[in-house]
């Protein structure tokens, strides 16, 4: 099957069609802003043996991440740990680069995991700063109502 | 941009997530069956600059079909020409094959254009094997009400 394609060129190419850069934010007492920031990479396909192999490969060349079967009916493959993020998935993609619009969401999930590893999450300014680049990210990658509702939580938090 | 990528096996895996191979069927008088089938190849990327960049270099590669603006707020690529999907689109997976359920779509779609290579979509059980071959297809390549239709136009011809 292999023939002459190049696997990580693939994937490249794969994940600019269906792949998702994401930042998310929910509420978590127990941070001292009250607010978790949560950083994803995701690759989702509807459920079908093949599909699951190449989700499989995809694990394994990013060396991490699980497969999940969703309510959707589709396998996700998905990694939300930061430093699995940072070693793993942003240095290919700065090595096999997109070439959709989808490039510039990756830009900015690259800084936001950047000010993370800063641990400028923690701080109300650093979390604004995380909450303005999410601002312009794709709609899919952000839920749109949840900044504005970030922003008054914080506005109330000292 | 380029870097370590191998375009080919790029643009393999990102048909694998947004490309299109259909058949459709439409009503022509002229046609001594009535139905004429028509084949394509597509991707579709949403209307932004560097998108539409890329659409132009998939069509560059493939060299031909045409990139349109659909009423979607798309880009879309497409070739419709049997000859060019012979000689330019058909090649290219076989060398640079798909890994998702999308590779059964293809080895169908393949099958079709053999078919109509030898104008076996001009007589009445070459048209049947065709429509039978499609029942298969993922339902985003097919107008799935259409066939029966069809199976009703050609039951009333002779």
């Amino acid at each position: 099957m292999e023939k002459d394609i190049d696997f990580c060129s693939y994937v490249s190419g794969f994940v600019d069609g269906e792949g998702c850069f994401s930042v998310s934010f929910r509420k978590l007492e127990r941070n001292n802003l009250g607010i978790e920031v949560r950083v994803s990479f995701s690759v989702a396909q509807k459920k079908t043996p093949v599909n699951y192999v190449l989700l499989q490969r995809i694990r394994d060349l990013f060396q991490g991440g699980a497969i999940r079967y969703g309510k959707d009916g589709c396998y996700k493959y998905e990694t939300r740990a930061l430093a699995h993020i940072r070693k793993n998935i942003i240095p290919f993609f700065l090595k096999y680069p997109l070439y959709t619009s989808k490039a510039s969401d990756f830009e900015k999930f690259c800084k936001i995991c950047s000010l993370m590893a800063g641990k400028q999450h923690l701080n109300k300014s650093g979390l604004i700063q995380i909450i303005d680049i999410t601002e312009g990210m794709n709609p899919s990658g952000i839920r749109r109502l949840q900044l504005a509702q970030i922003r008054a939580l914080l506005e109330i938090s000292k």
